[in-house]
């Protein structure tokens, strides 16, 4: 299988916050950005793996600034880096002021999709080339992430997370 | 105020099709359609005017394909012609195969939105300047549906409606 | 077939708005009521076939008056002409003030639904006869949409399309 | 205040059963048609009083057969009797064959709701004055059902629910 | 078939009040909150019956306070009687004050499920063996109801009721 | 202010999978389990605080066995460790089968929320004293997590974040 870049998974989802998406304080209710990252991040995984692909977890998101109802959300997901057959895709969020038009990023996340076949059973994947500077840190966290993972799962000993290790030494 | 090309206001939505919202035929719901759809044209609408922007009208929609369950839809809305203060914004539906990953138009609509201030009077925005092929087409043709709809409205004397009226004559 | 009155397809659809469907200055957004309003056709196309019936275009819709949270909204829709196994539908849109009970005409649209059997094939409908003055009028209007939508979407010359033409002449 | 007749009231709500509202059997959720019960009660309340209206409870509702998804249904709510202050509401709901356009009663419910001005403080309301046979009868066991709710709730001796004992002497 | 103590179904749903679930008056609508607690009760009718279950009827929902917007609410479900394959099921709803810690009840319901095969066949289910005061009177008066039922559907003869008889009289 | 226990913010939220939450494999559509788990969550922190409460960030959910349309699915949620004005907050889920009653468990996260008074400005929260061994546990882990999260964000310097450090050592 041919290698691919992260720019053909990229996956824009730009809508509005409606009224009824909100919480109390009349921002974007946290567990329906959420919706709105898994289904964005299960499209790129979607266009990179052309399975059909299941959410195995969340590794990351990060709230920091509040969605005011009424705004643009634009949400960008890019798959990062291809293992076997899991992926790990990175989204970003953006609101725009509407007078001025300038973008605002106010979140980001990583969630991890494995690609099936009809009866569920993981099938191999094309890899990952970064193009852009970005898109190769991600490429190379993705490793340690990946590690940490199966540590905190227990699945790897982490003696031998060498990558992960390195952030902690010398 | 500087014109804008239809690039400036381009708006991307792409999302699944869940089946909470299919018809009986496991199709998307031809009413949850049109409120994507009109979601993307107020935003497409909104980055051209920088202003508030309500619904002015729908002047035609053709469901030409229907999308099934799980489909990727992707919409893609542009202002096609801004007049004093309403905008035509042009929106166009696509669908892709999973394993192809290859893309099928399925329907198109034209949505007519007015740029209002906080008392909600209509302002003045900027006009479009059309830059490819298409969006030169599109161009035309808004004049012509802007008089038709004049017309229909009883707002126009048709025998004043000339770029229409050409279609039918000579 | 026996031909049918508009009157035996009405379908009333009195439903509140809730301010989770509600646009950021508060009305009933423009989405939501395009699905509402394709939902009553749909019925109304249907109680005319008694057929499965697939939207085939929304041919026009014109909000002329917004919709407050909290509102009353009621929507009428009637089969206004019927042809081989298609079928106009008008939707009329009221909202009505509690203390007076007044109604408001808010807003009206123009769909266009298909019949069809269970493999998805066209059938034959029904004609319609209407009654009242309105429905008269309407039957006579549906005609040139329908000349209309088929030379807007290149499907007919435009010399041919006698009763338009009409209105641009004389 | 002049009385008014349960027809000045009537509300109909007719729409679809779309696979988002149904449980895993397929059919219409019940949860879903108690609210679309109380919505549409919630109108026929406020268009016979004229005021905010809101629930006090719902009485019974009795779900006799099922509502298959892609069911057209329809709600008839109607006040059936009036108080001081509260009212009652009957709602009948049937659905339609696609084929024979024959209608079956699937559901009935009764619900009360109670006229308020801005501060939540009860006012007065008109009263009801039955028309035909059936808003005869369930004009008479709406007070017998009134008073089964105070000797229900202890705010009423059953010695003195007069209607409502007679039921089960002589 | 073993019999069960109520505690064995006790179903617990707490949840926020979000504001696409407020009716015009920033309260919780009654509709959503029905629906909830049909959830609810439904949930518990399976723990006890282990079977599918189908809701038969609403049998009394009284709703005492309004509920509003970012709340938390408590619903607390447990079966109160089983007869041969029908359940009576009760359920409690509270809030809790944001400061204090304080819980508050707001409305209280009695629902009725069937147990059913894959066919819709009613099943025979455990009985009930109350345990604590609470349980043993909504126990008793759960029999009463079932008799009201009977009897206002028309199919109890009013003078066979005899522990609903007995309120009245004496 | 004085210590608690993790019990005292225990929130369950026991509810069905109903078919419009579910992805076009029938089962829990991924992004809606993310939004419970938020809500479950915030309701804890809530209850732990006495504040309002806002997400800040998802450290890490797992999805490790999929929901099927009509299950019974229960949510536990708890506060495992507070800092200075956040909470690590736990949620664990669990299926259930409808005819033996067992619990399976399928799925925990990882939340963390900050309390605010309503400016917006975080506020001091009470701290917690775990109980139970597994509580103990999490609390141990939730400062190697909170540790891993300012390195991660640039924030601490890896040579610092001695109790995460000491995983990959001796």
């Amino acid at each position: 299988m041919r290698a691919k870049s992260p720019r053909e998974s990229l996956t824009v989802l730009t809508d509005l916050v409606l009224p009824g998406e909100t919480n109390y304080l009349d921002n974007l209710f946290g567990g329906e950005l959420l919706a709105r990252m898994d289904r964005a991040c299960s499209i790129a995984a979607r266009r990179h793996s052309r399975r059909i692909v299941v959410t195995a977890s969340v590794n990351h998101v990060a709230f920091t600034k509040s969605v005011p109802v009424g705004s643009v959300v634009t949400l960008e997901a890019k798959v990062s880096r291809a293992f076997k057959s899991s992926m790990e895709i990175y989204v970003d969020v953006w609101i725009e002021d509407r007078q001025s038009g300038e973008k605002t990023k106010v979140n980001e996340g990583i969630y991890t999709f494995v690609a099936v076949d009809e009866t569920g059973k993981p099938v191999p994947i094309p890899q990952i080339e970064p193009e852009t500077e970005l898109e190769k840190q991600r490429y190379e966290a993705a490793l340690r992430r990946k590690q940490l993972s199966l540590v905190l799962a227990g699945k790897m000993n982490p003696k031998e997370a060498v990558e992960l290790k390195s952030i902690f030494m010398d």
